[in-house]
């Protein structure tokens, strides 16, 4: 077999780059519980979708059942959860695609593995910050009344510490803002830093 | 926060493939160690590419000292080697992207694990058929002739068995074909099915 001039043209990075007209980052969202981390990247990727832009969102729907559902909650699958979901934005980022994740990926820690990942520039964190009693109220789905009653452990905020990113590249205060207004205020980063730009 | 309007409108995989102007779908290339399943993915790939495809190929080079890091060789590890690269397939699909991969995967219970992830018709077993003499014959990390020292153990072929396919929904003898001839099988296949149009 004649392996050689084929090996030669193996697809690159910058072929899919140029392919998809894009350049791949990941969009590292951190928050409390019902900060509003997963609504703020939905409609953050559908901007970007609206934009012609190619991406996908990582969160607990598509990865919690799936690539990490042999996972329990305890501090070693925690950081395990964390690192695969780095490793798999990474994948995303070398097939050219724009990944953003939503989890709350509370320690520092973990999150410092995962921006050691990528390389300098494309590991954007994104912490939307929103005051725990006001995360509290939202509460949609009752978990900080149940983290309260002591139904559920090591909940983030209550009987777990969150922390707070010390220089995220995106800080956004989603307390009484609207999500229209906290969207655009992290794709308006992205196309001052030239991440992307506002017409393809 | 207004959170309705936007959950309605979040990205469907029905919208990600109007974008990509594709179906995603995932080639399992399954062989020994030399039948050429890595060399023949990436040529696939590299035709689906000039063809406007977007694609990503999982392989040893991109999962293992990555996302699968973490694995052994034991029996329990190679199991959850493959679940995680079918898992990560998944989400490629998920996200529009056709997905190649390119592991031995010996084992019919692992593979048919994978199988069930999908949905019917998404995804195709690609047998890489080269008699296990010509394997060893090609050799070329002397891999083999380390196997028949005993030097590696579980050496698929010579020390573990390879569980062929049944039913491989595309299978490809492999012995004295060239890698285009092969590849372009492989092509023939997605277009007869209409996974894919020659003309995008």
């Amino acid at each position: 077999m004649n392996n050689v001039v084929w090996h030669k043209t193996t697809i690159t990075n910058e072929d899919r780059k140029h392919q998809l007209k894009q350049r791949p980052f990941v969009l590292w969202f951190t928050g409390l519980s019902a900060s509003g981390k997963s609504t703020i990247a939905n409609i953050v990727e559908q901007k970007l979708f609206s934009l012609e832009y190619k991406t996908y969102l990582l969160d607990g729907d598509n990865v919690r059942h799936g690539l990490n559902k042999d996972l329990s909650f305890d501090e070693k699958s925690r950081v395990e959860n964390i690192r695969r979901i780095g490793e798999v934005s990474k994948l995303f980022n070398d097939a050219g695609i724009i990944a953003l994740t939503a989890f709350i990926s509370p320690f520092k820690s973990d999150r410092s593995l995962v921006r050691d990942l990528f390389e300098k520039g494309n590991f954007l964190e994104v912490f939307i910050d929103s005051d725990l009693d006001i995360c509290e109220k939202r509460d949609p789905k009752g978990m900080y009344k149940k983290a309260r009653k002591g139904e559920i452990k090591n909940f983030t905020g209550i009987s777990s510490p969150y922390e707070k990113p010390e220089n995220p590249e995106i800080h956004v205060l989603n307390n009484n803002s609207t999500l229209d207004e906290v969207s655009d205020q992290i794709i308006k980063f992205l196309v001052e830093n030239k991440y992307i730009s506002e017409a393809k």
